[in-house]
């Protein structure tokens, strides 16, 4: 197998799954229970809060533990009452809770980059709430959240010398970024920072939600009051333990990970182009940020070819990756990120998302690019095959192959 | 270790944790992912749903997956739109919940019943939404589901003669009975049922929502769409793994396990009191009904005692037993629960809650009945001694000893 879908989901760590493994047996105890065992369970499920907020500059009190990134996003917009900015390019959760807050799209460039001109014109003394992603979850490209942030601040400061009340606050998806940057909160200058155990080694079902001193979220969830009465719930002590282990141990790791993703990364792009030449196929359309791009991302593109019949074909070898978001993938939808950044109909059905992760090889590289290779031959000769006779395009024909591999 | 507070926690069946392992290491993949092996996932995924729901007499597709009985239950009341009524004793997460919906308390009986008369009294025209607990979380008492459903069905017929459109729906959160009764929400009549992994053998994180055919919620979290667009996010695969195992394993041994606990705790209760009486002490006051209550639970007061420093003694002898509910346990405020039973301050003050689970002996019952009679003992001596020696009876004694070790 090789497992090129990293940005879907990671396997856990056997060192997570280890440290979380007596707290599903023998430290099973609520960690509100008065007697001493149950304590203990309480200090280490405290402690964990605090190796993973360590990793992002925060203190363990500063995060709000869910039930994942979703639930995260979805508790950092109780904190929205006028109207929300949100990146035209974020992920599913982030539109969705965008949605009843009257939110604005960010347009982005073609390589995925917020259109800062366009955001400092949108940044209207209405708006509350700016939600951007650290970095994209079909692309890879790392916002220049710094810079973001920068403009909030201006536009605070312009609103207190106005006389304006209307607070603002700046939200971050940092879910695919969790473990291939060097976090801080203070750095990036975000009042919410959206975090996700089951992207960086960690189990699904955790997420936390940072929240800066001062910044009022409402409750989702009412009743025992965990989580300052931020989160109710008897708390996920075995999840919470894995979480720290996973995000301890990325953040351990950042420079090998991330020196080996740019290597492997290097290598696949020079064999899948070499491979494609070879067969007098031309280079494919490589898609993201040639610098600002997570170090583990490779989305590419096949114009013309019927993605979904790539990852199949693959499949079929034991390579797997996916066209996008495994969410929107699931719904046979056009990716609105691709569709943000100007892909037409053809580029955006021809898209692939690979993303490398730590169970990746060097070695790998070369039978993953050789078998995309001869993947795409293959569909471009079939196609041509399919191909009506008539002076169509092959644009449009294989428009026409994806809508029936959709609806059959 | 004699663990007697199986209310509050359970540990995770070892056939849970082996079933959920290869779900966090091989199995990691997310069920959304358009690979083989994440479809996989998703079917081993929705059959554990299936696993689930079939032991409430119910269909996979009609559970909504949360992280637990708080969310199940903050979820169920997103159909609640007009006015609530909730028993009086319900959990915490009940009453936060149906804060907003201007909600009514229904009256107990001293035994944790629900005043059936008050009930129907208080079933008026503009009531949508009524929950009732399946069986108390400290009292073990079992409420007649089946009597409380005939009459929400005939205030609906009612309605219906009347040409009022107000809708009315019932919700029960069943966290204490699950492993503990055969349930069925046909034979409960119940639109909504709340269910929880933790509270039987299974995972802490994970419960889920059983919603009949046509009930409208809202979703508290929104995105990618997951569980019908009621319940966003990657789905927790290896959380309801374990809770299938646990629940089929419930199911299973069902009579067995009603056996033990009943024997169980009938030889405690007869060795508690024959120790108190050996030290010239009266028997306990036994809370909750004495025959519509679960087999596991043993919810004892020592009126004009601190149950807290009861507690703290057994502790030391390795004996877990709590109060009442953890999350209330841990901020120490007086149990509604209780107080809606009548109990006295000093009635309260000495409550107990012992539950027992399928990790206890039957030769467990005498050393806990001795170790627990003996620091009855041990507490009533120290406290004739501290008491004042004016004239004062022993119950405010006793509040106030409560009142300083609270603000210890």
């Amino acid at each position: 197998m090789i497992y090129l879908d990293h940005a879907a989901a990671t396997p856990v760590l056997p060192a997570a799954l280890k440290a979380m493994t007596p707290y599903f047996t023998e430290q099973f105890f609520n960690p509100s229970a008065p007697y001493l065992p149950a304590k203990r369970v309480r200090e280490a499920y405290q402690a964990a809060k605090d190796t993973i907020a360590h990793t992002i500059g925060a203190k363990g009190a500063d995060l709000i533990i869910t039930a994942g990134a979703t639930e995260s996003i979805n508790l950092a917009f109780t904190a929205c009452h006028h109207r929300a900015l949100v990146l035209a390019t974020e992920h599913a959760a982030v539109l969705a809770a965008a949605a009843p807050h009257h939110a604005t799209l960010i347009p982005v460039t073609r390589t995925g980059l917020i259109d800062l001109a366009a955001f400092r014109k949108l940044l209207t003394d209405e708006i509350d709430f700016v939600s951007v992603s650290l970095a994209n979850n079909e692309l890879g490209t790392i916002q220049p959240l710094a810079e973001i942030s920068a403009l909030v601040r201006a536009a605070r400061a312009d609103r207190l010398a106005h006389g304006l009340t209307t607070p603002l606050y700046l939200h971050s998806d940092a879910s695919q970024a969790l473990s291939l940057l060097d976090l801080n909160v203070a750095r990036l200058g975000v009042d919410l920072l959206t975090i996700n155990a089951a992207k960086c080694g960690g189990p699904k079902g955790v997420g936390a939600l940072y929240q800066a001193h001062g910044v009022p979220l409402q409750a989702l969830t009412l009743g025992g009051g965990q989580e300052r009465g931020l989160r109710s719930g008897t708390e996920n002590v075995p999840g919470v333990i894995g979480f720290a282990v996973a995000t301890a141990d990325a953040k351990r790791h950042l420079g090998t990970h991330r020196k080996l993703y740019q290597t492997l990364n290097a290598r696949f792009r020079q064999a899948l182009t070499r491979e494609l030449a070879a067969l007098g196929l031309p280079a494919p359309l490589l898609l993201g940020h040639p610098k600002h791009q997570l170090a583990n991302f490779c989305p590419v593109s096949f114009p013309g070819l019927d993605a979904e019949r790539l990852i199949y074909r693959l499949e079929a070898q034991e390579i797997y990756l996916s066209t996008g978001a495994a969410c929107a993938a699931n719904k046979g939808t056009k990716s609105h990120v691709l569709t943000a950044i100007g892909l037409s109909d053809s580029e955006i059905a021809g898209s692939l998302r690979l993303s490398f992760g730590a169970a990746n090889t060097l070695d790998q590289a070369e039978p993953a690019a050789q078998a995309l290779a001869a993947a795409v031959a293959a569909e471009a000769a079939r196609q041509q095959c399919t191909t009506p006779t008539s002076a169509q395009s092959a644009t449009p024909a294989a428009s026409t192959a994806r809508q029936e591999s959709r609806h059959a």
